[in-house]
């Protein structure tokens, strides 16, 4: 996984430096969040150095994911991006509109399958009963943001997969199913590298980081009723736990 | 950032392919948390080719963090490893010693700086203002897992850095400043890739993810007394909510 980059080892350095530099600048604020760094002309001048050099150290810091090149508007700080809460009533989509955002889901399946081992454990099912699963991919604003595997129970929830077809919303689906109110019991985060297949499946490059979520939601007696998996591109998202919701 | 690996394109695809079905039979829960995954012998039988194309599909998913290779003991899911809960009474050291860690601070150092423009707005500081910056980074069991930043405004806590390298303790410390007892108002988590430097300190190779958080803590009147950041190895780590704390 070693990416090198630049010609001989002494240019190598230089680069390198500046992007150190400028990293320090971002993390003391220098530069505020959402803001443009200075044109390559202005940096090529304060390092004493050729744009070429400049253009090495901003693209390090591109890959890295610390900052966004806009073509012919300049190099901005990664937008935060979207925020996803994590808390007692974490619902990833209402999240999102609540924002003002407009996620589309898109590949919308439903499977009757048998639970996977961690999902039966985490619903306390017996040994190899079957779940519904649903997934889809979601965009917002046209990009392509993350994969959501949902895992119900099927002996409680044998519907929830053609309500949640006909009416687009687990919320409401869930519904229908006599579920007035949910709470995440818990919710674990990961993060890793994408694979080949999450790649191509959310228009990533090799070697880009996601952020993966695995939460637990019951219903107000405390009964679980779903696992819920989301690998969020890292790049776009940020988590927020909050004290109070 | 495109790390291709393997010789000619119908091999790579073969070993994808054996990545991508290992990886779901990991994610369907086929090999338990931290199990075992079969004999390299026994998976180029399964899949009908050598050993050196099971290597290279163990090889990347290694790459992704999803297995970890125990020399002369095979390979293994990767260990959830560390547990950091998030919430209100996130205390990352006492977190890991509640869990039997023996967490040790290296590399510790104290320093009065302006406040980064990030941590004034978090802290409601006036502009230049001073903070107490708190430094080090944490080993767990012989493991390099984490850089830890503290901010604290110097007019309040002109004595935090001294107690805190007399005592060893953030809790102890801020006691000593009359804190009794403090609340994580909120934490922000992102993830992306270790810049050179951060590799360096935390012994990690170019390209592997890091988790990211920013917290701020609260006295019990509410008053921000810290801006707290952790830059963790993903590899070993995983961030946990929970409802009731």
């Amino acid at each position: 996984m070693d990416s090198q980059k630049g010609g001989s080892s002494v240019r190598q350095a230089v680069w390198q430096k500046i992007a150190e530099t400028l990293q320090q600048d971002i993390r003391s604020g220098l530069f505020d969040n959402g803001g443009r760094l200075p044109t390559e002309v202005v940096l090529a001048a304060r390092f004493s150095v050729n744009r070429h050099t400049v253009r090495q150290a901003i693209g390090h810091l591109a890959d890295l994911g610390i900052v966004v090149s806009h073509q012919g508007r300049g190099v901005f700080l990664r937008d935060a991006g979207l925020e996803y809460r994590v808390g007692p009533r974490t619902r990833l989509t209402d999240n999102l509109v609540r924002q003002g955002r407009r996620p589309e889901r898109e590949e919308v399946r439903v499977e009757t399958i048998p639970a996977p081992r961690a999902v039966g454990r985490a619903l306390r099912l017996p040994f190899s009963a079957s779940v519904q699963w649903l997934s889809y991919r979601t965009r917002v604003e046209g990009r392509l943001t993350c994969l959501n595997d949902h895992y119900f129970p099927t002996e409680r929830f044998p519907a929830i997969g053609e309500d949640f077809l006909r009416l687009g919303s687990i919320t409401e689906a869930l519904r229908c199913a006599g579920i007035e109110d949910y709470l995440r019991a818990s919710t674990r985060i990961n993060a890793r590298l994408c694979s080949a297949a999450e790649a191509k499946q959310l228009d990533l490059s090799r070697g880009r980081p996601l952020i993966v979520t695995a939460g637990v939601d019951c219903d107000l007696l405390g009964r679980p009723i779903s696992v819920n998996q989301a690998r969020m591109v890292a790049d776009s998202v940020t988590l927020t736990v909050e004290r109070d919701e």
